[in-house]
């Protein structure tokens, strides 16, 4: 093993996130009221929002949005984070590449998931709510709002998509250790839930149901918000910590990437990477691909249409102009939980569809198969959301071989799978298997759209 | 939450080890051929273990030991770790003491056990070993072993205690990840365990029968050597690098310990952390008091006899001089698993027998009030092992608060209990008790002492 890292000092931490919609060309379509069809505004926001994470959420304008000093001072716990030359890996593969990845798995939870939801029960804390609610598919994201409840002196409602919830039962305890109430989803605590379970009693839950349970009951809830760990446009924008301080390390590194990969579920750690170099790409007409990696049995940037759709499965939020599968859309259970998503957020979604970048699904044995190279090689068993983007990683490098092309790679390694190895444990007995996603099935569920975008 | 961080660079990672015993006016006895009862030289360790770790183990006349470039390179993966004044867990006991912690925890596999295991791993590549073998209770040492095997192309067995590997099964699935072998222990695999089972099928095991399992298959396997993850005299020397930093950190911090706490198990981290404090103690007469924090069921330095006993079980070591509760001591089934030892190293026995240091027993569940207030204040859930070190640094800056006096507390957090989170489900669920060692069994274990020692 022979492992360089990169490193930076806490006065590094960036001081300002980084608000990509500034500077598109293409802004992302605005969100819509699903009963008026007319674009949604900040006060609209404000019975689920916080008010500045609404006016975060629409804010086209400031290309800088600064940290405030008590959320800078909460990522000093574990930022900057290590940038790391995977040297292990490059020798593995036998490849002329040069392989980066970021390593977020550094954080206290253990993924970088903490960036926005910090941020999140900051503001949250700052207008005098006291009651927050939230949703998590493998619990990466349940787990940092956890902290960071449990940090501002917030009590937070965690609804756990209940196939995570039975498969990962540490996650749920450390949620549960930080002081978090954890509900698994569908639930009978809910409507939303009741009439899920109603119809399909054993139904495993999807993110989109356990987003429509928490979005209820903040609603009713005095002095509660509801809190999102993706999808959303102010989640991006706190993860573009992640990249501000690559762009910085791989400066360092005296390199700069052609490639840029995370892995995507709603496209909170792919922003977070990838954001702050597609700006170069915007700005500076750099020549760099972004690759965002996807499970071949939940490919909303592959295969899925560009449409307005909802964010959760009951049809409680505003319509969000987005690359979905539609958002009754029941994912394989794959152990990539944070994952199984149906929609890609706004900005993504519009980025994509302006070519400025690539998907790639990927099929579940080929991103353990990456995940254990990637352990033996790098030493950090990494989460199997995160084993997406390393089997990306692996397929760019093998081409760069072929090729005899040196190419600079940087992926992000969003979280470590020490709360994962269950997963381990079917992969090494044979247990796991693929789920492609048929046109079938995929027809039956984007059918059930209502197709406000024509052209 | 409200941490400060005393972080350090790459290039104040410790050139040398700190070995205590060329500083000690009393050196440790001798260890001695059980058949003989005459000291045992180098030569007759190298069956066992590579050679150079068997000079290190008989080494009392250098004080510094030059740490190999190539484990220096790969300390560099996670070292230099922070040190972390713990101003949450400060106000949350509204105490005038200043806590400090050292975070251990931040390896990639969550422990300062890889301190050790990449220094053993490289000394025997380095001597053309291919084979080791190695025991671990509740597999932090076993998922370090594992990931240092790996990093240098060795092949490992681990015998891990049956009833952590029933409990812990995620952190069996880390050291499968990383390549090695796992056997439950006792096991039919050996002459030992099968003795062990002949007698009680049912029998949970213990670290002591791990390790004479693993030893035994150690000498019977061609090119292969034994590592052990505490106790002996060369793994104390490669934690120091622990120390060392703290005392950096401490400079930095403007402040000096007057306590310093570690857990202890067999006295690996507890070593780490206090040794080149007692140091100062040894040799400018520091006033500065150094605790041992131990299991209420596993308490050797507190209750146990300063007398010759063997290192394992079965009976196949040296006699080593401890503070031991009998080797054929069985402790009860407490989470800290890494704490379920019966005796103390050679170093630690000397240093308590000479009242340089102190011990403290501590109930399970005191420790995990403790650790659920201390992830709670400081964001990181601690192993069940590091959460011994904690209570006490609570029982003293308690006692602080009742003298009103600005006590100086740091204590080692020698790892995360991520992969424990079972046992706190078990807490919370109310569902975990005490086991205090009565005075009984205390002593029909101390009763098959062969009492070497008469004064």
């Amino acid at each position: 093993m022979n492992t360089k890292k990169f490193l930076l000092q806490e006065k590094d931490i960036p001081v300002a996130w980084y608000n990509i919609a500034a500077d598109m060309e293409n802004k992302p379509r605005p969100i819509l009221n699903p009963a008026t069809k007319e674009p949604v505004g900040e006060e609209d926001l404000y019975p689920l929002f916080a008010q500045e994470l609404a006016r975060q959420e629409l804010n086209q304008t400031d290309a800088w949005i600064e940290i405030p000093d008590e959320v800078r001072d909460m990522y000093k716990i574990w930022r900057p984070t290590p940038l790391v030359r995977a040297y292990g890996l490059e020798k593995a593969l036998d490849t002329p590449a040069h392989i980066y990845f970021k390593n977020e798995s550094v954080s206290p939870v253990g993924s970088h998931k903490l960036n926005s939801a910090i941020a999140q029960a900051y503001f949250c804390k700052k207008e005098g709510v006291t009651n927050i609610t939230t949703e998590t598919g493998a619990g990466q994201w349940g787990a940092a709002m956890a902290y960071a409840a449990n940090a501002f002196g917030l009590e937070l409602a965690v609804y756990m998509v209940k196939v995570s919830y039975l498969q990962k039962p540490y996650r749920r305890s450390v949620m549960q250790t930080f002081g978090a109430q954890v509900i698994a989803s569908p639930s009978m605590s809910t409507k939303a839930g009741r009439k899920i379970l109603t119809g399909n009693p054993n139904y495993q839950g999807s993110l989109g149901t356990a987003i429509s349970e928490a979005v209820e009951l903040a609603i009713q809830t005095p002095d509660c918000k509801y809190t999102l760990g993706s999808v959303l446009n102010h989640v991006m924008l706190h993860q573009t910590v992640i990249g501000l301080e690559a762009e910085k390390q791989m400066e360092m590194a005296g390199e700069y990437p052609e490639i840029v990969i995370g892995c995507f579920g709603g496209g909170s750690n792919f922003s977070g990477i990838s954001f702050p170099f597609m700006r170069h790409k915007l700005k500076a007409g750099k020549d760099i691909r972004i690759i965002a990696a996807e499970p071949e049995s939940c490919p909303k940037l592959t295969r899925g249409e560009f449409q307005y759709d909802f964010g959760d499965e009951a049809g409680y939020t505003p319509l969000i102009p987005m690359f979905t599968l539609g958002h009754t859309f029941s994912p394989a259970h794959i152990h990539a939980g944070g994952l199984r998503y149906h929609g890609a957020g706004a900005i993504v979604s519009q980025l994509r569809r302006d070519g400025l970048m690539e998907a790639a699904d990927i099929p579940q044995l080929e991103t353990f198969d990456a995940a254990t190279l990637f352990a033996r090689t790098e030493g950090i068993i990494p989460a199997p959301e995160s084993a997406h983007a390393i089997a990306v990683a692996i397929r760019e490098a093998r081409q760069a071989k072929e090729e005899g092309n040196r190419k600079v790679i940087l992926f992000n390694l969003s979280g470590h799978g020490l709360i994962d190895m269950a997963a381990y444990d079917q992969y090494f007995a044979g247990d796991l298997m693929n789920y492609e996603l048929t046109d079938e099935d995929l027809e039956v569920n984007l059918a059930g759209l209502d197709r406000i975008i024509t052209q």
